[in-house]
């Protein structure tokens, strides 16, 4: 099994999907999105995905999937690998992958975006001040999790690492100092030890403009 | 298979989980959680659930969920109901799951949080602004997927209605009018018709102050 995904390096929503094929062995082909000009909300990328949005995963069976999570547990369910070892951890490992759409890649998402890549006259000091603190919160939420740990679920690497964290590798500045939170700062250090892991700007193509003329 | 259900009246969240035992048949009883008064985050709720948050399920074999999807994915398993009819239905549910989480209830949520239930003298015009655009994206996208359907996903009710639905029912003010998104209205009616619909405010003890003075 192998497929194509639609992605661009800025998106840690793609780089989770990209990331966890690379882990468990499934090849895949990187199809470029020009994000930052508008191509994921354009009628004809809408038409492949209502949602507007990258990642998207088409499988070489012609399966057409969005959402890294979607991709990530259909991975896990290909190859056995990386979902938790009995059906309490796979839950666990749910668990986080929903939290991480709801608490943290939402938030930090969108952060990193309005600090790093949205003009900067539509910049709102209390909007970034709004989704910094809710940030913080998710931080909090990992470190208390991770103290301790080595792992989010379990004893062993699973998806739920590589979602939570894909947003944390990302130099951009959006408030996060390793120094401040050492659990977490363990734990992104043990997913970075993983065999086969690569930063998401030597898996993808960057698509902001000044990244491009680098 | 029973359990208690940590939870309150305005957590859209909360039910989504209530909903789903209702209509698959899960008998579950409700702990009440004073959110307003802090009591979800707590410590002595984090030893519970260190995401802080509502609802959570203790079932009856001891196994605790935090997640309203993992509740509802747990009652699929256990029951068969709700969860889509074939392997890709299942798959096209957990997308509408992972959605709802990560671009409509963590904003609509917000939203909604903000507007009314937010100490006036904390309310940012900018702030409220900035997540109401967020929002009419989300209505856009299940509008646009709802044209001519009557469900979310394949030609029957499933957890990812209860679920991309559940904020929609609340009375409070948010900006959702449903003249302005007829198929949405619509599919809110359907799912408001399944036998045991209840609204949630029917179902769950409310927390805010002065809604406890009604």
């Amino acid at each position: 099994m192998t497929g194509k995904l639609y992605c661009f390096g800025e998106s840690g929503n793609a780089y989770k999907a990209a990331l966890t094929f690379d882990l468990v062995g499934i090849p895949w082909e990187p199809v470029f999105v020009d994000f930052f000009k508008g191509e994921a909300r354009s009628p004809a990328f809408r038409k492949i995905n209502v949602m507007g949005e990258v990642p998207v995963f088409v499988a070489d069976d012609g399966e057409v999937m969005t959402q890294s999570g979607v991709m990530q547990l259909w991975a896990v369910e290909q190859t056995g690998k990386l979902g938790g070892k009995t059906p309490a951890e796979a839950r666990e490992v749910m668990r986080w992958l929903l939290w991480d759409n709801h608490k943290m890649s939402s938030q930090i998402g969108t952060l990193r975006f309005v600090q790093n890549f949205l003009a900067p006259e539509h910049r709102s000091a209390d909007v970034i001040k709004w989704i910094a603190g809710r940030v913080r919160v998710a931080y909090k939420t990992l470190e208390q999790h991770l103290e301790g740990r080595d792992w989010l679920v379990g004893d062993g690497p699973t998806i739920a690492d590589l979602a939570c964290s894909s947003y944390l590798y990302y130099p951009e500045p959006f408030g996060f100092d390793r120094d401040e939170w050492p659990a977490v700062a363990h734990w992104l250090d043990n997913i970075a030890a993983l065999p086969g892991w690569r930063h998401p700007y030597d898996m993808m193509q960057r698509a902001f403009p000044t990244a491009k003329e680098e």
